[in-house]
């Protein structure tokens, strides 16, 4: 059923039929090095969502990460399967059949995985006992993003105590993730919001050692703000995705003191047609790149605005005066949000300049259980 | 590559993983058979970019379709090999590889495709000859919309022109869809734009007859506006979609006097967090269903909705007072938009009440090139 990729490794670019999501090489390691000199000191663990690709996450390990987050149970096994030796799934997993699928993965590799509910936790226990497993187990603490995670404080120290005290589960730590605040737009915000999450997350690890348990991990932090989690002294292993990648929606953040990181994903469309002056469509639609953060934006094309997306056409809109691509030209957008765009695909299209590289099969495409 | 079924034929609904996304077959069936029946005297050309499945246009045509519409070549490859033998891809289909591959499928099935453009029809025809094939082409004609389409009227009748003279091309009519007119609020607002779209289209198909040729087929219409196309005298064929299975966008249209399509596509999801009261998060985010026409609906629960996205998540807002979800509960969604959802899953479980009766691949699950 997969369909074949778009493209063979040693074609030029310009021979990539489209729609195709492009990877560029040279942008794409830069950003690998530039993370791996930001976050010195401390354990990487970027997130595997964002990509769903082995292949990416191989060159995140060999540029130092301890091994990657998955949001899911099936994400996870793509990466084991794909050779990746070490995954936090960096949320709850509910249900016995998920379960079970979790505590035979940590058969095959370092498993560890969230909890934010005492119940849940016993139903964790339970598969594990049954796979003859030992998982480690984090748990999920809310410190500001108002999503999944127990409350910050005594409610987070008890449900530590009833991880510490199953047979098959070891207390590893405190998943504190303030997703929030990766897309606040001004430094100053993103500051004072992670400021909050730290002190949350201080207080509960204090709370947590105090009581004789050991707090081994503190994990979280996205691309938006990780250099805050980084200096505070609490977290010590950082989850950021997107910075291999980026996205049309982290580029409206403001970047001052962090890395400069790269666009280095690109959608590649075709003009279709060109109906009217001042109005162009290209081959990429809804099906093509997720619209959820806002419209992609075209490249190389200034005063050109892909202006409404439907099922598989992108409306460009042309300014007056502006030089417009011609009908059957390609050319590249930049997704608006990367993850669910990169969910979209089987294939990475690498290239390097104006040559195909390599193919990566996106593994874990449509992995959501 | 691709991910096992997330159930098996046979099994109750309350054991089938989640996310997962679920057909109910009776409601199906009857918005099958209500189309049929509304649609009675004209073609029907269901649009299979809705559902991407050759088993629901397989039950399509056994109720009366003469063959699908799809928007894309490897869409139409995907329903070729699933068994259907009517194809119209209703879009321009630019580029050599593509069209080589489109003259290649019209050796095995019947195939035709739209132009809006004199230079892409001469490449349609270069692609005919190469294959030793002769396709049949419509002009896409602008009734509206304002995606693509040449302008009704003069330029269409140039266009005609140009196809009927490629010796490798037969200009088999018009497509005429007025995409925009579908979601329009009002009965009053739909009449209105489609009136407009067959006053275009007639004026259109008049002065090509007068020219001597044929304008045979005159196609468009989608579940918002077909009535009004059916009852035109100007339109031929409908080429509706999403009637099969519905969403929440089109349930927010109003309705008097259309056929009562009902909910057939749900989410099938499961409440993995519970953190405070008010609030409940589910395992299907935004990788589960597009929020491109907004947020899903919460099935079962008043008082429950869902307030926010994230890739993996959706946080469902509880009303003081309303029934939540249990921890470990599985509910349905009602897709904001169903043809970008569908888009997102490898299987379609076909459900009987509350058990499983049937696996669908969605063999043209990303098949966007």
């Amino acid at each position: 059923m997969p369909l074949p990729p778009p493209a063979q490794p040693g074609i030029p670019l310009a021979d990539v039929d489209t729609p195709a999501l492009l990877l560029d090489l040279d942008a794409f390691e830069r950003n690998l090095a530039a993370m791996t000199e930001a976050a010195r000191g401390l354990r990487l663990r970027p997130h595997a969502k964002c990509h769903k690709c082995p292949e990416v996450a191989k060159r995140q390990i060999a540029a130092g990460a301890v091994g990657v987050c998955c949001q899911k149970v099936s994400e996870a096994e793509a990466m084991v399967d794909g050779g990746i030796a070490d995954v936090l799934v960096s949320n709850e997993v509910v249900g016995r059949a998920k379960l079970a699928r979790l505590a035979e993965l940590a058969k095959r590799a370092h498993v560890s995985v969230c909890v934010d509910d005492a119940a849940n936790a016993g139903e964790v226990d339970d598969a594990a006992r049954a796979a003859g497993v030992r998982l480690d187990v984090l748990i999920e603490v809310d410190v500001g993003a108002h999503r999944c995670g127990v409350e910050p404080g005594e409610p987070a120290l008890r449900l530590a105590r009833v991880v510490n005290e199953f047979g098959n589960l070891r207390f590893a730590g405190m998943h504190a993730y303030q997703g929030a605040a990766q897309h606040l737009r001004s430094i100053a915000e993103r500051r004072a919001a992670i400021a909050e999450a730290v002190d949350k997350a201080r207080r509960t690890r204090d709370l947590i050692e105090d009581e004789g348990l050991d707090c081994e991990v503190v994990t979280g932090a996205g691309t938006g703000t990780f250099l805050f989690e980084l200096g505070s002294g609490v977290y010590n292993e950082l989850q950021p995705g997107s910075y291999v990648f980026m996205d049309a929606d982290y580029g409206r953040n403001q970047w001052d003191g962090f890395p400069r990181f790269e666009q280095s994903l690109f959608i590649w469309t075709t003009v279709m047609s060109k109906p009217a002056s001042g109005r162009a469509v290209v081959d990429a639609g809804l099906k093509a790149h997720s619209v959820d953060s806002g419209m992609p934006l075209v490249v190389g094309f200034p005063g050109v605005e892909y202006a409404k997306a439907s099922d598989e056409h992108g409306v460009l809109k042309v300014a007056p005066g502006a030089k417009a691509p011609a009908l059957g030209e390609k050319l590249r957008l930049v997704p608006g949000h990367c993850d669910p765009t990169v969910n979209l695909y089987d294939w990475l299209v690498c290239v390097r300049g104006d040559r195909v590289e390599a193919l990566w099969p996106i593994s874990a495409r449509g992995a959501f259980y």
